[in-house]
């Protein structure tokens, strides 16, 4: 998909939702275990219900490889399932030599058929490079919103007096445009988003940390976004497992409405 | 495992090698093609051929990964048919939030097994922690060895003084001990051994980059070794790949057995 394509849909849509699927079977409400794949189901009922309020759907590849081949499997139907126009992210955090870096993907972009995937800098441009195919995207890590994120994002360089994450951004511009490239920025860091954008004007942002975990979307919004919106904002769980009844895809679609509307409103203020 | 069974280990065979399962579809021979499961097939006569001169294996999760559902079946069996007492480890390079990692170590320390698991550091503490299993092993990307290593390792502190990746090496000590933790030094920084070393004098390394990928084993022996030896040194495609034909477990074992000869020199010399 293109940067084009992508904001299409976001006008389309009125919409800069991401639903994370991070399934996990020991939360998906009791009556679906009956089925053959459970992880699916829910996928399925859940997708069924809120692709017309979101964008892009993030399976946490965390959540299926647990599950092992089976998992695999699940994930499989689920990428296929989800239809198209929609911008599709492998959560995978990856980050390895050239070598294994090409494997991963061909995992993510041949065999699964994801539009992205969320890349680790810590091994640097050989280990991003392979990422760049033709209208796929790298998300490459820069400051994340987990409490360990100041044990090294925050290290500040005698040389540029850049924090590390900083340096990930400026840096990592030099190996693919904004075309291709985006950036993880964590939502608990809204006050940095100014800056951050500063750093990488026309880059898109995948967000996570909004909803269950606390974050604020008026903020992510008013400070990320960009005149071709720029923000990707990831809710999982407080969609995923917003009740735990046969009602669950009702429930979940009306939680990705409401996060729908309040993103209208931002984007009527900004375009 | 722990650190004195794995050192009791090396002492008995005279060998810190480990061995790389890259095992790579396009590059086995031809005629295991016609087996049920030929990724398998090949690292079982790889296995059977080299066990007696390696102390661990380590799969390349990636490889894996790039066949779908059917690879996470051939690791499977793979990780099951290493015989008992060798270390096993994942190369999988996984650095997540919490929960996330969580469901990682789930999926390589329960489902498979493995006595370890590679994390990247990037998003610090709570990317690790979920990691620390009694008797399981995080090996944490410190100083790896490919061309981008420089991209971000060797940024310097304006706090502390010290590269990016002794920072790593400084910090993550506070979160587990050498009976918990190796980290990740490559062999083609082997002049920067010492001061690896001097800064986690207990730590086991693992040392990618030696064989094919030309690094030095003198060097990294030297420099690196402590009295429990410290080290794993990992050759993969020299040993894998040593001959194209139907004789290619006979001429791995001799790979093998070379480097095992010239580490029981190095042994020798320092215990």
């Amino acid at each position: 998909m293109t940067r084009a394509q992508l904001f299409a849909q976001i006008k389309a849509k009125s919409s800069y939702l991401c639903i994370g699927l991070d399934t996990d079977i020991t939360k998906i409400p009791k009556h679906l275990l009956a089925e053959a794949d459970p992880v699916f189901e829910f996928n399925k009922q859940i997708i069924d219900a809120t692709h017309s309020f979101c964008v892009a759907y993030k399976p946490n590849i965390a959540f299926y490889e647990a599950l092992g081949p089976r998992g695999w499997e699940s994930l499989q139907k689920t990428i296929e399932y989800i239809p198209e126009g929609l911008f599709t992210i492998a959560d995978a955090k990856r980050g390895d030599i050239g070598n294994t870096s090409s494997l991963y993907a061909k995992a993510f972009f041949e065999q699964l058929n994801f539009d992205s995937v969320t890349v680790a800098p810590y091994m640097g441009e050989d280990s991003v490079k392979p990422f760049l195919y033709k209208d796929k995207w790298v998300i490459l890590l820069a400051h994340t919103s987990n409490p360990g994120s100041s044990d090294f994002q925050l290290i500040e360089s005698v040389v540029t007096g850049r924090k590390l994450y900083e340096e990930v951004i400026v840096k990592s511009q030099q190996w693919a445009t904004a075309d291709q490239l985006m950036y993880v920025v964590g939502a608990t860091q809204a006050e940095k988003f100014e800056g951050i954008r500063a750093l990488a004007p026309e880059h898109f942002f995948l967000v996570p940390g909004i909803g269950a975990q606390g974050g604020d979307l008026r903020m992510v919004s008013e400070a990320g976004m960009n005149n071709q919106c720029g923000l990707l904002v990831n809710a999982a769980r407080s969609i995923l497992y917003a009740s735990p009844g046969n009602d669950f895809a009702k429930h979940a679609a009306e939680e990705a409405r409401k996060l729908r509307d309040e993103m209208d409103k931002y984007l009527v203020q900004r375009l």
